[in-house]
């Protein structure tokens, strides 16, 4: 008897959709990026030509662009429709083995997703109360995980793990190893040189965050031939479209603007920072474009901001992070407004009672 | 102990990559659009800000617009990165079911590389001496197969399988029915009001054959609320770019190009019909954009037209279609060509032998 519909019984990774005109402060776009940098990159000229025909199989063009960019060898680069394809096709190895992904959490919430959607297991590492991974636990419990999934720097404690504790992890563990490196463009770091010591390390990065490039749906895995060859072999073969690709190219050549929006961003974070602390907000330390608080009442927060026009993520379901709130980012006068925001809110019955 | 390695164990989809520069015959592309219908498309203008942010979760908008292109209710309806998208996510179904594909063979290659590409198993049924459906050996061997996979019009057979034969099988069979319409447009018929008597039927469309849009990479499934909501939990949220949504929105308002194309298109099949016919290379009837024909040694054909620029199908992998080539229908002046390259490669040394 077959059962197609038992898919229903799975969880969900449901997002809000707020639309284009609040104050987006749940996604983690870079907010820093000028209007001058998406108008240079929509000026791009399209070929028609290439709306009508099918883009190169696998991207091989694509590829290169890529592997220059980040000087690496064209042989290590898979590119990806978004990180988030990349974390799915990575965890799809796991149904060619015993179908067991490891994750470290609190972290991103999409590996679970993308696990259950295709009946694999998911078994769950938490870190230390530093932080950090918890290296004897990991190893454990990956013994038989085909698959290990975390995101450096984290998401959504903001910080760095230690770079020997992966290290140790990438050599002692038979799994593949999943690096999501979705925020290292704004710490200046990457693990990416691993992949030449270990065959079973797969980072993976996207433009949709420092790039500023959600709307294009790019990304990137960087790994050994073993794993680039297994993504060839799972992956469809026209992932990107066109119009992406070529405004992507273009991007590329805009290094600066994403380096100074950096710059910019930073500035604001430690204001932030400041002023979290000032009212007793408990913020975690982050070197990435977002920054996480613990607040007293984080329902009441998250909807008291929601209906003031900022949309941040209610972190409450999270372990470690029961009572968080993360927010992306914003220029300087969304931040001030922001907290201005929290302020009135805090002095508000909500946080009397 | 892990076995992510085993990925390496699947078969594989490889595709030549052509570039752009050959007459491409092997990707049934709408080649009889006008540069006018293009650069209507590329004249859309496009938003920075939605370069910068996430696409809207689940494209509620995008699956509005469809859903009113073809007269349903929005919630019958499924956007997708293409019509493959469609197959790789309606095939998933079955990781949550007894995990086994039944295809209609001789047909697109891609279901059977999808479900490979996910551990799944597949079995196949071959269609009739008229290419028509084997009605009873389908039922036998769907008892146990949670997806059942056809294309109508068939790829690459090219001929419409009876209506009344899908009908009695949607409402025999207790298995999720794919049925993949990308070839439907150019015979100007559908069974999308399948889906409000059955709701196990998903029928996939494309944008990628008659709208000419294959770069852009959008298509969308059709389907019952359960299959609609069943593909909501296994999908990535922000699965299409936002510039190939903008496009398509102005394309959808273009829609006399595209019929004016498919009656262009027909008369040069009706000629390619005779004119294979009179060589003696048993075309087969064709309702879409590609015809196929018997020809006596494939791969030497293929070769040759390959090194003439004309870049073909060769199906002779196929069962039914072992000594088979399939052309995409190009515009006259380069069917004429294909002509006169095919009858002096018949006359050619290659096919005396």
């Amino acid at each position: 008897m077959a059962k197609w519909r038992d898919v229903l019984g799975i969880g969900f990774y449901e997002e809000p959709n707020v639309g284009f005109n609040a104050y987006r402060l749940h996604f983690n776009e870079n907010l820093f990026l000028p209007r001058e940098y998406y108008e240079s990159i929509l000026s791009v000229l399209l070929d028609p030509d290439l709306i009508r025909y099918y883009t190169e199989p696998l991207n091989p063009t694509l590829n290169e662009l890529i592997a220059k960019h980040i000087n690496v060898d064209a042989g290590n680069v898979f590119a990806t429709a978004g990180g988030d394809e990349g974390i799915r096709l990575l965890t799809q190895f796991a149904l060619h083995g015993n179908r067991k992904l490891l994750i470290i959490e609190p972290t991103y919430s999409m590996p679970r997703a993308i696990a259950e959607s295709m009946g694999i297991r998911v078994e769950e590492s938490v870190l230390n109360p530093d932080y950090q991974l918890n290296v004897e636990d990991i190893v454990k419990k990956s013994h038989d995980a085909d698959v290990v999934y975390l995101c450096n720097p984290n998401n959504p404690t903001g910080n760095v793990f230690n770079k020997s504790d992966i290290e140790y992890l990438a050599s002692r563990l038979n799994s593949l190893i999943i690096i999501d490196e979705a925020y290292a463009d704004f710490a200046g770091l990457t693990l990416i040189n691993l992949i030449k010591h270990y065959d079973n390390v797969a980072v993976v990065r996207t433009f949709s965050k420092a790039w500023g490039l959600a709307g294009l749906r790019i990304g990137y895995v960087v790994g050994s031939e073993v794993i680039i060859e297994g993504l060839r072999r799972i992956s469809l073969p026209h992932n990107i479209p066109y119009p992406s690709i070529a405004m992507l190219s273009k991007a590329l050549q805009l290094r600066h603007y994403v380096e100074e929006s950096i710059r910019e961003m930073i500035k604001v974070r430690e204001y932030l920072y400041g002023r979290f602390s000032e009212l007793g907000l408990r913020p975690l330390g982050s070197v990435t474009n977002f920054i996480t608080f613990h607040v007293f009442k984080p329902n009441e927060v998250y909807e008291g901001l929601f209906k003031r026009g900022f949309i941040l993520r209610n972190l409450s379901g999270k372990v470690m992070c029961e009572d968080c709130l993360r927010a992306t980012i914003p220029p300087m006068h969304i931040a001030e407004e922001l907290i201005n925001n929290l302020e009135a809110l805090m002095k508000s019955h909500l946080m009397d009672t």
